[in-house]
């Protein structure tokens, strides 16, 4: 896609979203799960949470996306989220991965390995993630050794390009890699998104959160684009956010605020190059 | 009641919630637990919230109300919730329930069948979910039909009224419905309860903590002003935050100030409309 | 130590967690969850949440200090905690505890009784939790019939003197006692750290969060220091954040911006008395 393409395809599933208002379930993580919920919201969607394995199908049947964050695990997600992953994969409903913290403990592991099989359509991670979850894989440009700290990356964007592509060609959808500026890979372009705030590693979530968002666009564009128009309104909202917060809570604030008033033309012309793989 | 007497009644539930902390412990999602407890401080109550069987049955015990919320089940729940519904019952402590989400999975449905028999205060849901619930304990105005979309409501309050108000006739209690304008009724009387911001909707857990608001009140007053009041205030802190917000993460600030800084008389003086059922 | 000397030292540790980022994790509840995260991140820590045995474990050994916080229990802590706290005690790694709510049910009760034997290098509570554990472990100063009423202290500071300090002697650590003002004490000296605002009872979770950001500080100090920075911080942001909140949602917002630019000599410079026990 040329990046006017691309630009207009972000600009119609922003629109889309807010108009359609999709119902976009998630099983994530206690920490965040507030911020994800009001972010999707706030981008147009309809949240969901569950944690029970016949609620995890239920919302897979019934949601347009689904969002997995394997953040903090509880002992039924070992039944949960391969029963939800599978019949999201069967049904052939987009789905957004966030592999956080992968490394730490089995069960951990276990779930990420069966979801090789159920195709996430975006897999959003930060490089470290990114770098490991191919390596687990078995795919190209992953590693295990790659230096997980709890959940915060130790490798930079740029160095889980191969990574990521690699993912984005096995599962046939797209990989974002989040950081400084974001990486969004198809497998074949690269979209790099400016913008943003060093604020937004200062508070818990803006990762959780944009995976959610990206579900919101997934239930309405393809992943590719889905991948492109989160990483944009995020960092169209850390900007602006940034530009008025006098620390982090206020920062927090301001971002949900701006994700809420973004409009679709403004997200379709934030920062973004287009590269080939 | 006359509209004069229900307005003095609010009044003083909302001065001895402030004068008295009544302790007001809370099983409920993960989702908006911060928001149900933040808000319940706000207007004067005192929170605590657990998961376990014999907690549920000590808060039962300890507290002056409780509120149930069966957001995001846990499989303890399975055990904890009927037996804290049980002694809430038994003790006669006022107590509410949010059914949300009702029709999804099958440990919903056998919780909110079990608490039939338990007949809390206060059933707080929107139109869906009060609908639902009706044709589930096989009540007047009830359907099994019900389009309950996750969590949001795909019908009008109206059209909730002879559930509301046959749920009400059998727990001897007060129903609330929420919507654009929220609807509570004990089964003789409806109160109209207006105000409130289109913004509402837009954050998550406007419903859930309410709930939460609605049951410390009732450890000062009974179910059905209990629910009025908690309305009133919510309508209120909703217009007043409105006016001052610059998208939807500012309004949920301004809203929890709103609750805060609200007065008996400004609570009482919220408009309001009766009518008999 | 000399009031001076405690001030360099106050000084050196907020200095030193924001240029360190110290991986800090927690087992804490999930009402505060993300309360915690992010007042540990606005003070320069990393923060990581889990539930499984194996993960708190695994957290044991790489984090540079940890939290743990009792008040929502799930099944599955009867086996992490035990299993992660030996951990902490075996490494000698810095960890703090917050016995919430103590008293209410038998597993809470089991744990606190565990966690005598691992020696938490800083336990922070109100007044009754305090008095509470000290009777738990058979300390002086405790009692089995402190009125612990859910989450609320209904004793005085003050009157927790003797058991923080029978406390802290036995852990060889120090004990944090919150209030209207604070009282830390290493067993031998006692420091009272000032100011915070009437609003920080009214929002849930100051006591949770301060114990995380404890943790952070007790990655670069020990922990009688880590205690006192800790207290000091929030005592500084509280008072900073009261004087421009027009009420708990903008004080909790303003609060989290307080933390995060608080300098390092305003921390130390904020209002204390040393007294020996």
């Amino acid at each position: 896609m040329t990046e006017s393409e691309i630009r207009d395809a972000v600009r119609e599933a922003a629109k889309l979203a807010k108009a359609s208002n999709p119902l976009t379930p998630s099983i994530t993580n206690t920490v965040t799960i507030n911020f994800v919920a009001n972010a999707q919201l706030a981008v147009g969607g309809s949240a969901a949470m569950v944690y029970l394995p016949d609620e995890g199908v239920s919302m897979a049947k019934a949601g347009a996306a689904m969002y997995i964050n394997v953040g903090t695990l509880f002992p039924i997600y070992a039944e949960t989220l391969p029963k939800t992953a599978a019949v999201l994969h069967e049904e052939g409903k987009p789905w957004v991965l966030d592999p956080v913290a992968i490394g730490m403990g089995q069960m951990r592991t276990d779930l990420l390995m069966t979801f090789k099989d159920y195709k996430p359509s975006i897999i959003r991670g930060n490089a470290s993630e990114i770098i490991a979850l191919a390596g687990l894989w078995g795919l190209e440009g992953g590693t295990d050794t790659s230096d997980v700290r709890g959940v915060d990356s130790t490798d930079s964007v740029r160095s889980a390009a191969h990574a990521a592509a690699a993912l984005a060609q096995w599962t046939g959808g797209a990989v974002a890699v989040s950081g400084e500026e974001d990486l969004i890979t198809d497998g074949r372009q690269i979209v790099l998104s400016q913008g943003g705030s060093e604020m937004m590693p200062c508070i818990t979530g803006t990762g959780c959160s944009l995976g959610g968002v990206m579900a919101v666009y997934a239930a309405v564009a393809d992943p590719f684009i889905a991948a492109i128009t989160g990483a944009a309104v995020y960092n169209l909202a850390g900007t602006k956010a940034a530009a008025h917060a006098s620390g982090t809570g206020s920062f927090q604030t301001a971002f949900i605020d701006e994700l809420y008033i973004a409009t679709p033309d403004a997200i379709a012309q934030n920062p973004l190059a287009v590269e080939e793989v």
